[in-house]
């Protein structure tokens, strides 16, 4: 079932149930401004990645400061966008299920669809699912620039892929999808510098030998909140897929000389049980409504109070050098990380100058297939 | 939204849309029919924990073996059970918002519903909220048996507390909340003893503080998969608390002498990348499908295979002494953690002879406040 929005409009933040998740739309629509503003500049665009907010809305307000389109993970992530008015959305991930494939091209109707693809083996089912659809597909081959998950090798084994889409009837060659995720979170500048130089020179030696087969590389795609000022001084990649800029998170804030974004998303959450004499609270907040695969959350604004360990339901806080917070006293916390927070929320809930402005759907919550 | 079931009665399980959550139907029946027997000769009944299961389809086939009720942790949980059919319902958590305690006491036309208080100053609130509603409020005074969460000190101050609530005009003292979450997944059997052993004697001393003030105590409620046959072996529990029997997963599996029931649960997953000459591949069920709060899942029946790092939407299988799995391949993933893996998904895919039986909704999914 969907669940019940926590608050409503005009409502003071303190009277919002909890857990709920906040979005402080004066940090948020900073963020929204100062990557349109870096991005303008340049040569590159912004294809914001959903699989952060997962949102038509948010895409909306994307798309009008400048965004060519949005990136998805998962084919029901296209089709909550598609039918929420995003017109151009890229699978940046491979699909290989004739039944996902098909769901995929019956879009085409509402919205420009392109998807990714590793292997060779995948090619006759994109093509497969192209034909059924009567429409060519965009496929972008994905090259392993380092993170060591998806992707061919750069180089020739990327070219012979792209060559092979490309003479598919019902396929074309859409570009190269080329992000590296495991340097986002590398703490130390020079570490994330080190990697985007690696994925640079697998990415210049891809395209000049597209070059010399002559096929058109129309995208390379890629960068996260991380290290896209890094695949921006390359001038290499055309399309930016940041995500996690317009929210942030701990995780984030972890990294040495972090991303200059403000924190705009927290989970609200309301002190449940405070024994007395322990010197601890507990909050309603745990990891069902606050995944801690990056870590736990941090409490905002409240100097001396610790979330120090996280069960299904239940967050404890330390309290140091601080009163022990009132039964029922709410407060801010900072997600560990962002994606899977927002994924586990039916609504936000957009608060500014102490009050609730607006409710949003996380629409796409759970389009995991 | 709610996402579309991933499947149909009569699809072969390899037919399955992925990720899914798939329950095989026999070994559930076989765990829900062992409990049942484990406790029929004893004086013990079973309130199964819905945290874990959120589904009144499920609290129906408990019931049918001889369940008294069920416990939840958020009034959201006792909603969907009420409205769902469930007629037996404790709140095994303490709540202090008058916005929730004014939605649990509305559903005293539905169900007998009682909840737990740890604080005196909660006492007013809960009294409020019954008053309102015009009928009596049981309420249970959770004590804190050593896993130093919620819950106030055995003994005295818990009688205290009976005391205000059996003072109130609109609340009953329903008994006593001894739940030792620490204690389930602790490794060696003599840690899991000793830590019910300590639980029962703050039992035993609070019940004989509370008959010498004349206080009947109805129900003393605990008791988890991991520890539920100490609780019986010392005869002062009634009811038994346990949720995850009914799954299993991972993390219980780590416990030595781990609790005889079989593993019920899975997530179904597709191999979406097997890049050429790396010895790996890539599922399509990353942390958004599978939590790892406690670890991450283990391949089922295929052996070679282990499932060694989650992101957000992909997870890497390393291939040992086993020929890499073929693009598209499906195979079935034991969650590390059956509770915050169940709420990920909106249904239960039921699976008896390798046919999908039939579907269930995650009725509660997302049930957090």
């Amino acid at each position: 079932m969907l669940q019940r929005p926590p608050a409503e409009p005009g409502m003071r933040e303190d009277e919002v149930d909890t857990p709920a998740l906040i979005l402080d739309l004066d940090a948020f629509e900073v963020n929204l401004d100062a990557m349109a503003a870096r991005l303008a500049p340049t040569g590159a665009k912004l294809r914001a990645h959903a699989k952060t907010h997962k949102s038509p809305v948010i895409a909306g307000l994307q798309r009008r400061r400048g965004a060519v389109g949005q990136c998805v993970q998962k084919v029901g992530e296209a089709e909550i966008l598609a039918w929420g008015g995003v017109d151009d959305i890229l699978v940046s991930n491979e699909v290989v299920s004739p039944l996902k494939l098909r769901r995929l091209a019956a879009l085409n109707a509402l919205a420009r669809v392109q998807v990714c693809c590793d292997a060779p083996e995948a090619v006759p089912l994109l093509e497969e699912a192209a034909a059924a659809a009567g429409h060519r597909l965009g496929v972008l081959v994905e090259i392993d620039v380092g993170a060591g998950r998806c992707g061919v090798a750069p180089g020739p084994e990327a070219v012979a892929l792209a060559e092979r889409i490309a003479a598919s009837p019902h396929l074309r060659f859409g570009g190269l999808q080329a992000y590296h995720g495991g340097a986002q979170h590398r703490r130390r500048p020079e570490e994330r510098r080190a990697a985007i130089g690696g994925a640079a020179e697998a990415v210049r030696r891809t395209l000049e030998q597209l070059r010399q087969r002559g096929l058109d590389c129309p995208i390379v795609g890629g960068a996260g909140t991380g290290t896209f000022e890094l695949e921006l001084e390359t001038g290499l990649w055309t399309e930016i897929q940041a995500g996690s800029y317009v929210f942030m998170d701990a995780d984030y804030g972890r990294n040495e000389e972090a991303p200059g974004f403000r924190q705009s998303l927290f989970v609200l959450s309301q002190v449940m049980s405070a024994p007395r004499g322990t010197g601890r609270a507990v909050l309603d907040a745990g990891h069902k409504a606050l995944p801690t695969d990056s870590g736990l959350p941090l409490v905002w604004g409240r100097p001396g109070l610790r979330y120090v360990g996280a069960t299904d339901e239940h967050g404890a806080l330390a309290v140091e050098d601080a009163a022990v917070p009132a039964l029922g006293e709410k407060m801010r916390l900072v997600p560990g990380h962002c994606d899977p927070t927002v994924d586990r929320y039916d609504w936000y809930v957009g608060v500014r100058g102490g009050r609730v402005e607006c409710l949003w759907p996380v629409a796409a919550r759970g389009a995991m297939a």
